[in-house]
């Protein structure tokens, strides 16, 4: 390795213990006392390796490094520091300590850099009141007009403030974020790194069965327009279907009967349809296949709405180039894979290059204080990560 | 007709006035202020009927007709005058009301009657914290010991007073009972009455599938132990068998996932299943058939566990045929059916031969204010049940 994986796993690991209640897993919401802390931590880190640190309007913490050619945009690379309630310790602060650590190891190593590059922390990925991926929204220039004025002020924000964190133009030649995997698909398979080719989008549709509520001891089981039955014929055609193609992902995690009672034929099922997919063509596609099922249900009303939708995001081939080969140097197992969750990387995509790295989930776990990958991924993915910042700064 | 139709029907509509708020439905649960007016109303009007009235130590109102032979057991009709919150004015007042009716005719028209004919009133047979049929459980001798003293002193009642609702042995030739049907049956088939064979048993099982929670993007579809996709499965195949069969009804009327989130492959589906017959063994049968089907389920754990379990109830078949006989005399169509619902006639077989009668309920609806069944069809079913009062007395 390139890396110092000793000094970084400790690091990493004294970052874990901010906000980590035992039994509970993190407290360390964006905007907290603990994230203060943890923030702190970074910056004293960032400015131990000869970092130049700003912290811009929303929160957001920069370590820069400069390259040989100061003419040349920086190579930006990081993650964020909020976790999740009761979440774990590598989703998010993962992606900021390796950056660090590529930024220690170039200069300590003297290798060659010709671009700058700049370690960055961003806050309040993982939602709450503002929307995920807060940080990198403000930064990327997403966030919309009129800014929330209260709620930014109930975490000590200004519209003023959250507009100045919006990036110049010109200055970031890529990003790059090291994250955990959060699914099952490297550990698995026994590979040790992933090279997301782009972000799934996400639409989400509520859907409701209305057929008709009945005493469910005096209503003959043939004179019955009973919602659970319909659900269940409808769903289970249509997981079948979803055996024949493997270009989406799709679930069915919240559903309700009414009245919901036991004695009463159902007369109403309301669920949320999920479908993701790498292509905003296949989401669409699916969901007028899932309507198509739905209008077979003769014996109910039928209703289908969309209520979110999030467009695909394709990450840079280059990146993905560069981070191939620095697993072939490394001599270290990757595959091209999508990401089935969203990142910080997805903002960014969209004012310039932005590629990812995937280390296993052992498990698959995320979001939960079971989260957990082992020392040797982590490591194993910071190294990648150093070596691919490198490559992309001889090929860009 | 050999009832007053109009006389009835103004009493019963005045009784269904107390209690009543517009909009709301009906608000007269037993123990209740609205309650006791209405037991008074009763009171008033089989006074006025020549009736001798008594009031038990549960609040059961019984009034007596005297039959030509003092030494014949009685014979009973009636059924409850309490209401679930929000229901309608019929559910139980009718019995009560063309019971009254029945007395009023037989005296005035100096109908031959050998048995004496008791009236009878039951209270709490919708339910609360006594739990269903009370009146007429404590009058069966079914309540257990220990009598729970707080519960009944919260309204107004003792252990003692309790134990003296019991009827005495020997005084009861049968029991008959006027209801709306609370099902569509006789409405969609245009016949005017129903002659129950039986009550059906009732039994409900807690199921479960236990499969994998996991992040609904990260997680690929066929990596997925999803508790969604097998229930489906599981009940599309298993309503689809229940079209072989029409000696039971069954009904999943609560439902739910867990964690129970949009983008979070449900880890777990937990359900109610309800199962009524007509016989116990059908209900044990149609329990093991659905087991069968769940234990096909190899993907995820599964449970079942019985909850409730109420035996099916025999209704009397001299009764019935009273019923029939009276129809035939009065030139309106009748159908023999199960009642899928229970009622005051449920304890009142553990005592005696039982019988029932039902008239439709628009559109099946019961236990809402939408509760109705037309005048016709009230009145109809008052003149039967005189009717088969007197074809009971002669045939016992």
């Amino acid at each position: 390795m390139i890396i110092s994986p000793d000094r970084f796993l400790a690091d990493l690991e004294d970052l874990g213990r901010i906000g980590w209640v035992d039994g509970e897993g993190m407290d360390r919401p964006a905007f907290s006392p603990s994230y203060g802390i943890a923030r702190k931590f970074v910056e004293d880190r960032m400015k131990d390796a000869g970092l130049a640190v700003t912290v811009d309007g929303v929160g957001n913490i920069f370590g820069t490094l400069d390259g040989s050619d100061p003419s040349l945009p920086a190579i930006y690379a990081g993650s964020h520091l909020d976790a999740v309630p009761g979440g774990g310790k590598y989703d998010g602060p993962l992606g900021v300590m390796a950056a660090l650590e590529a930024a220690r190891t170039i200069r300590e190593k003297s290798l060659p850099l010709r671009h700058p590059l700049v370690v960055a922390g961003f806050t309040g990925e993982e939602g709450g009141e503002m929307g995920g991926t807060f940080g990198s929204r403000a930064f990327a220039g997403l966030l919309e007009e009129p800014m929330p004025a209260e709620k930014l002020a109930r975490v000590g924000l200004t519209p003023e403030g959250v507009r100045s964190a919006k990036a110049g133009p010109g200055r970031i030649a890529c990003y790059f974020e090291l994250h955990i995997e959060q699914g099952p698909y490297l550990e698995r398979r026994n590979i040790s790194v992933g090279i997301p080719t782009g972000i799934v989008g996400i639409s989400r549709y509520a859907v409701r069965l209305e057929g008709e509520a009945n005493h469910a001891g005096t209503t003959p089981m043939k004179e019955r327009r009973d919602a659970m039955r319909e659900a269940a014929e409808l769903l289970s055609e249509w997981f079948a279907w979803t055996d024949t193609r493997d270009d989406f992902v799709c679930n069915v995690g919240v559903f309700s009967l009414h009245p919901g009672a036991v004695a009463i034929v159902p007369g109403r099922a309301d669920f949320l349809l999920e479908i993701r997919s790498l292509k905003d063509s296949v989401m669409d596609e699916i969901a007028a296949k899932f309507r198509s099922f739905l209008e077979k249900r003769k014996n109910v009303s039928i209703f289908m709405e969309p209520v979110v939708r999030k467009g695909a995001v394709e990450l840079d081939p280059l990146l993905q180039t560069a981070v191939e080969t620095a697993c072939e140097e490394a001599k270290v197992s990757s595959v091209r894979m999508p990401s089935g969750a969203s990142h910080d990387a997805n903002p960014m995509a969209r004012i310039t290059r932005a590629g990812m790295i995937f280390v296993p989930s052992a498990g698959g776990i995320s979001h939960s204080k079971e989260e957990y990958t082992a020392p040797e991924d982590l490591a194993r993915g910071a190294d990648i990560l150093a070596r691919a910042v490198l490559e992309a700064d001889r090929r860009l």
